[in-house]
């Protein structure tokens, strides 16, 4: 863990180390998964079947083998004990309510030209989620990708999920039933990503992919944009939380935490302005680090990544948070609006000593796949749109194109676009 | 060209192969490409000035050598003739009229729970733009991509384009100025890419890259991707006509060879229920077609690509066009509707006889940069949204992390991930 202080000399440079460290491991994989996707491309189902049985011990043989059926799915949700069925339908219905509120209005509008100009937003026909197997297999992460796309209305939602040495996990079969997902394939890796992409005998091809993955599926993910929409790229998670003294220190270190505990390479940092309420979170940290089952990768994270930055006034948080751009922001402190206004790259703001981050990843509804990595300076959490797409529409009738026409033509003569020029001179005549 | 008749015994197999030909060039410039990525991000502005004098006949030496200064462009402006100068500042008035409308409305509510929920949008710090030189200079390209960042509130947005032999376009120069460009960088290939995105030490980095490119700039981006947002991958252009008897084949003659005229690779096709009409207008595209100054490429595209299919009646046409999912879809047919809601995959409709693509390109107001290659399945045209980002917010107090904590502290265990459970019942006691 690093400790800083905006007042001393060496400051600004190692900040900037900070804001420049990538954290993302570089593993080159691109060679072997483009091997993959080739292989998955030509040879379809044997090459899913034979990775599968390598990567996973499963064995894809029967209709079973391969797929999951939905009254599985639904069986796994029964199955729950109450109050977790409860969460997790309350969880969907929040976010589902947020979520469909972020669906766009289409326009039509015939201007003073007599031009009519207009966009529609549209579904995409299918989607695929990818759901990790092993330590990143969340239900609520599930919930986060699958109703955006059912929201936005895409009729098929196809989730690929590695089930190795054929164990599935019912909270996740569970999540799926309560999202409304239409199927449920048992493939993993590199490979899964190729099946949406491409289709094979089985799986139909879908338009759009999101979803955590390793770095092989995210390595896949980038080879094949484009020949599918896929969600932004993700690195390790991040949160700043800024702080005042009036906070109970146990709390925000337990904020911190709560990031460190995902992963090795998730960075917590916190910003405060009085060093001794540092101190008291760094012992706290401690001390409820050492209690936790997830303390190992915790651990790690603080140690390797975690920042504790004390500055003379807590104005100065602003523009260090704008320049870490962090997928989360907590604001623990008396007034927030200044840094509600102030803070504007960041990919979710958590405002009031009550607003843990955590309650953001479960229920309160916004999606918690948000940009990592100082991505939230140019990208967005995912949303309905990552599930749409916009047509515009022209349409022009004879004095309209007298109106604009002459124009167009003249436009398109300065670039040596003659045939440009001639299909509107022609109708012009 | 092809000609297909959907009554033929071979037409799904025949229409097949034309919706699955890529038509893009696999010129495999990875490896090269990552070089040159990873010598300017090392080395600056010495790479840039190595690479622009051996790719571009161009020496970077004086400050004049860097940049074009913003008073050229406004000089370059009102040199141009008056009808010219009057086409180009109606298209910007127009896009700009039309991208205005597509600013997104932030949310702030509070829900029934006391949980407060929002989302606001805001512009990226900076943006970079690529304006090719050579065959695809365009200033018309220029407006659709320069104007949505500033509609978006892009403070600053930078150019970056060739000058080979140290060579300038006039128009490309008028048209930064009457879009409110504010650099402009003499640079260009993938190096114009890599400064954009790592910064170098005249040129500062930018969060988002849009603009056309040869197969070097386009894997630029797509290698970027991450590092900065980047707009689609663009392959080349498409246009289908779906067109009755009682057009003047001349017109949708004109309409094809627009998109021939392009690129080699462009494609046109007609659907039309008529075939004696089909042989019209294929003679009048040959016609027209020898008496272009762009000939030769539109002759290419024309020959290898061209197509022109014979339905039964024009309804049929609807799940070809689904298919296709092309850039640009043409309805010059009497009655227009069902077509405008039938076709969901499409980039932008052009409705009605008197609506040639070209319109479009110049002066209507939509932007002009569309998915091709069948991406209209999943992604839409450049918008000011590709320059914004959304941060969502959460404002939870006391009762409402009563109302909504237990189940999130529920579905945290249920992960496995004590600290984030610990977060929500260390605020609840």
């Amino acid at each position: 863990m690093k400790r800083l202080r905006s007042s001393d000399p060496g400051f600004d440079m190692a900040f900037r180390r900070i804001v420049d460290d990538r954290r993302e491991s570089d593993e080159n994989v691109a060679g072997d998964v483009a091997d993959i996707l080739a292989r998955v491309k030509a040879r379809g189902d044997a090459a899913l079947s034979e990775y599968t049985h390598r990567f996973d011990d499963h064995q894809l043989t029967e209709d079973a083998d391969w797929r999951i059926d939905l009254a599985d799915c639904k069986a796994a949700f029964d199955g729950l004990d109450g109050a977790l069925r409860d969460a997790l339908t309350l969880a969907a219905d929040r976010i589902r309510a947020y979520h469909e509120k972020q669906l766009p209005a289409d326009r039509d509008e015939t201007d003073a030209s007599g031009v009519r100009l207009g966009a529609r937003w549209r579904p995409v026909d299918a989607a695929g989620l990818y759901v990790p197997g092993g330590r990143a297999a969340y239900p609520s992460s599930l919930l986060m990708n699958a109703i955006p796309a059912k929201v936005a209305g895409v009729e098929r939602l196809a989730v690929v999920t590695p089930t190795p040495g054929g164990k599935t996990n019912p909270l996740v079969l569970a999540a799926a039933h309560v999202a409304g997902v239409d199927e449920v394939w048992r493939i993993g890796g590199a490979q899964a990503i190729a099946a949406l992409a491409y289709g094979t005998e089985r799986i139909r091809r879908v338009d759009v992919i999101t979803g955590p993955g390793n770095a092989w599926v995210a390595e896949a993910k980038r080879q094949l944009f484009g020949v599918v929409g896929i969600d932004m790229v993700a690195g390790p998670s991040e949160i700043l939380v800024i702080a005042d003294r009036h906070n109970d220190p146990d709390w925000i270190a337990a904020d911190l935490l709560s990031q460190a505990e995902h992963d090795p390479d998730a960075q917590s940092i916190l910003i405060t302005d009085d060093a001794d309420f540092a101190e008291q979170v760094e012992d706290r940290v401690d001390v409820q680090c050492a209690m936790l089952k997830t303390h190992k990768v915790a651990r790690a994270s603080w140690d390797d990544h975690g920042v504790m930055i004390v500055v003379d006034n807590l104005e100065q948080a602003i523009p260090l948070a704008n320049a870490l751009a962090a997928e989360h922001v907590e604001l623990a402190v008396a007034d927030p609006e200044p840094f509600v206004e102030g803070i504007r790259h960041v990919g979710s703001l958590f405002i009031g000593r009550m607003a843990p981050e955590a309650v953001g990843d479960y229920v309160a509804g916004p999606n918690h796949v948000l940009p990592t990595g100082r991505r939230a300076r140019f990208s967005s959490g995912l949303s309905v749109l990552d599930f749409m797409k916009r047509t515009s529409f022209i349409e022009v009738d004879a004095p309209a194109l007298a109106a604009i026409g002459p124009a167009a033509a003249a436009l398109a003569h300065a670039e040596g676009l003659e045939a440009h020029a001639r299909s509107i001179e022609l109708r012009l005549k």
